[in-house]
């Protein structure tokens, strides 16, 4: 059978044209009824909402009803009809139904109830049909467009940056290395190394952990650039702030001091997080009431608020003062250590109740290509710190001075090479 | 010295506000002059036009300007002014310079005068400040804004797909190999083979070569989807059409039949065209005048017309036809032949003279999951043929049919797992 024209469900369900006929197609979430008629809830990942289509069970057939079970993909015409039932405001009496594949319920891992993170990640292949994965995916493209949009408007340039590389980052942690050696027969060098001259590239390479290098190149020629790809990191590490894989944003401006790229932070956070408030309202409303009952408050409240701003030294006095005020933290606290997550968290959730921009923080601390505060002991740093994640966006002025920062390269034990 | 707020040469030089001062940063391109007076052509990157500084010597100092030679990084502040020289509308006469950097003009490579891609092969974090690269990297930007703008008013959701992956992709060529083991000391197992359970993932894994088969499924779950990423082929040729890390992008459209895919096509492609010709005027004239004059004209003819749709074998019968009246093609045609871009670039510029989607390919120069036809000879694919590239898009309904898919893999010596 030809259909008409799809409708999404995320417009069907906007849709006040009672009566007019329609044409849906998705994935079955669930099918009950009784014995006349069968009520369909049918979702095509374009909203987190279902649209519930109603069958006359003698209409249509009720053997042909049958196989029309949860993860069934089906294509379905009818009216559209006012709901009269909670929770929902359209319909479809199903006129006809195409059944493009069925799901067997005896083995279709997705059911409807709720799956565990661990027994998802088994079904890979099946979890993007979740509400949960389906809403981070959603919100995961919108702020993919929020983020071209924010840099485009302002003249920024989308630089893509090399994923296979022949130069390490600083401190990045282990490299994954690219090769098309063949490791069963790798060649070796007279002094008993592996001989890279017939490896793709002719010399050793790994996949990237920064694009910055290269960002900077195109911020020297095009004023301002921003890069968002794949990064890697080759660490063991199972924390929920660690992946091996991960797109990263790196914007780099020629000209811009501190307080330039501290206002460029708080911009683009705002202008994401407002995106996601203004166009992601239903998947936000899930995740809050699945997840985490703060989370649209919190966001409202990052939008609202300017940030904190304020030195690493005065940050630490903070903490110190807290301390002698019987705050406990796990991990000690002194001019001259790295924040840990407690100790940003405690500035933000607790002292300043906003997300802070702590600055200007110990040179031994942060890279050796930070610009050097007249002190001699800070670096024109910035951290963007967040209510329950910490540290969200790191950033300084380079050193523009080619003695000091090849003294700092030298200091920090850079090579030249 | 403290400067005032800095504008962008691409805004500077559509200001009629003649009199008021302004800022801006930039680098040189070239400096000349008299006795009396300094022209001093700027780039900040945000044009390919420069704006010309006009600095008194006696103002400024002559022994201050001897640095600002080309490549030199200077701000400058000055009264914005009518230009009375031909091929600018305005320039600035310099009220104070300051110089960030200085380049010498013995060792600086980049001079005013044409280099050769070789040399700037050489020279490759300078070449982003060449005129070639900036229009080059500034029309990229605004290509990608036009495919997730063209996406995103679509409905569609961009997803990101793995870049390291356990599985291969149909004949995409040789894999970039990804490993965190050692080479110098690799872990063998009993039979003699290398032992992967110590491997970053615990098996052998690679760079993928398309998000084909995740994107797939982000498209069973979403609707519709697209992936715009880095994707590599080890392969060693070196032709312009073959790179080893590119950016690709791969819509998957749940429901979509071979129609509704090329209506998408031709949409998206006029999409971008005309994104470009609406926003990157100036550098494709840059590109015209420099490269290739019919370039404008082309793209203009791109979006003005419906592109051809025909099958393969019509269009085999239109090659055959051309021979028989004396085409000459470097190799040979046939039905089932794999057409060459020669072919390709006959079809689109010489005989019909307009963009062509040639579709229903015979099934062995196909990949197994693309849609068997009735005739069981070929395939619901389709190749996006242009003037001067060939195919620059291909695609296809996918096979429905879970026995035929299975059938038509087996045949294509596909492996089960």
């Amino acid at each position: 059978m030809e259909l008409m024209k799809r409708t999404k469900i995320v417009d069907a369900l906007k849709k006040t044209d009672f009566g007019e006929d329609i044409c849906i197609k998705g994935w079955v979430r669930t099918r009950r009824g009784n014995k006349n008629v069968s009520f369909i809830e049918l979702n095509d990942g374009s909203s987190v909402h279902n649209i519930q289509i109603v069958a006359d069970n003698n209409k249509l057939g009720i053997e042909f009803l049958k196989p029309i079970t949860t993860g069934a993909c089906i294509g379905v015409t009818g009216k559209l009809t006012q709901s009269l039932g909670k929770g929902q405001s359209v319909e479809i009496q199903a006129e006809d139904i195409v059944i493009y594949g069925t799901a067997d319920p005896e083995t279709y891992p997705l059911q409807k109830k709720e799956h565990t993170m661990e027994f998802l990640r088994e079904i890979a292949h099946l979890r993007p049909r979740t509400n949960t994965f389906g809403a981070v995916f959603r919100i995961r493209h919108h702020m993919a467009m929020a983020i071209h949009t924010f840099f485009h408007e302002r003249g920024f340039y989308y630089f893509h940056t090399p994923i296979i590389t022949g130069s390490d980052c600083e401190g990045a942690g282990q490299l994954f290395q690219v090769t098309t050696l063949n490791l069963s027969d790798l060649p070796k060098a007279e002094n008993g190394c592996i001989d890279y001259s017939n490896d793709f590239f002719g010399k050793q390479t790994g996949l990237t952990v920064s694009g910055q290098l290269e960002g900077e190149l195109g911020a020297l020629a095009l004023g301002a650039i921003y890069t968002f790809g794949p990064t890697f990191r080759a660490e063991n590490s199972n924390t929920p702030r660690h992946l091996s894989e991960f797109w990263m944003i790196e914007p780099e401006v020629a000209f811009n001091e501190l307080e330039d790229n501290m206002q460029l932070a708080e911009d683009f956070v705002k202008y994401c997080v407002r995106w996601a408030l203004d166009n992601c309202k239903d998947d936000l409303e899930f995740l809050n009431n699945r997840y985490d009952a703060e989370l649209i408050d919190r966001l409202k409240f990052v939008v609202e608020n300017d940030f904190v701003r304020l030195t690493y030294t005065e940050g630490i006095k903070i903490l110190e003062d807290a301390m002698a005020k019987g705050q406990k933290f796990e991990f000690p606290v002194g001019w001259g250590i790295d924040l840990q997550s407690e100790h940003e968290r405690y500035l933000v959730e607790k002292h300043f109740k906003k997300p802070v921009i702590l600055t200007d923080y110990p040179k031994d601390i942060k890279a050796f290509y930070m610009k050097l505060n007249d002190d001699g002991k800070t670096v024109r740093a910035m951290d963007v710190l967040f209510p329950k994640i910490g540290e969200i966006i790191g950033g300084s002025q380079r050193e523009d001075n080619y003695e000091k920062l090849k003294a700092r390269a030298k200091e920090m034990e850079v090579p030249d090479k």
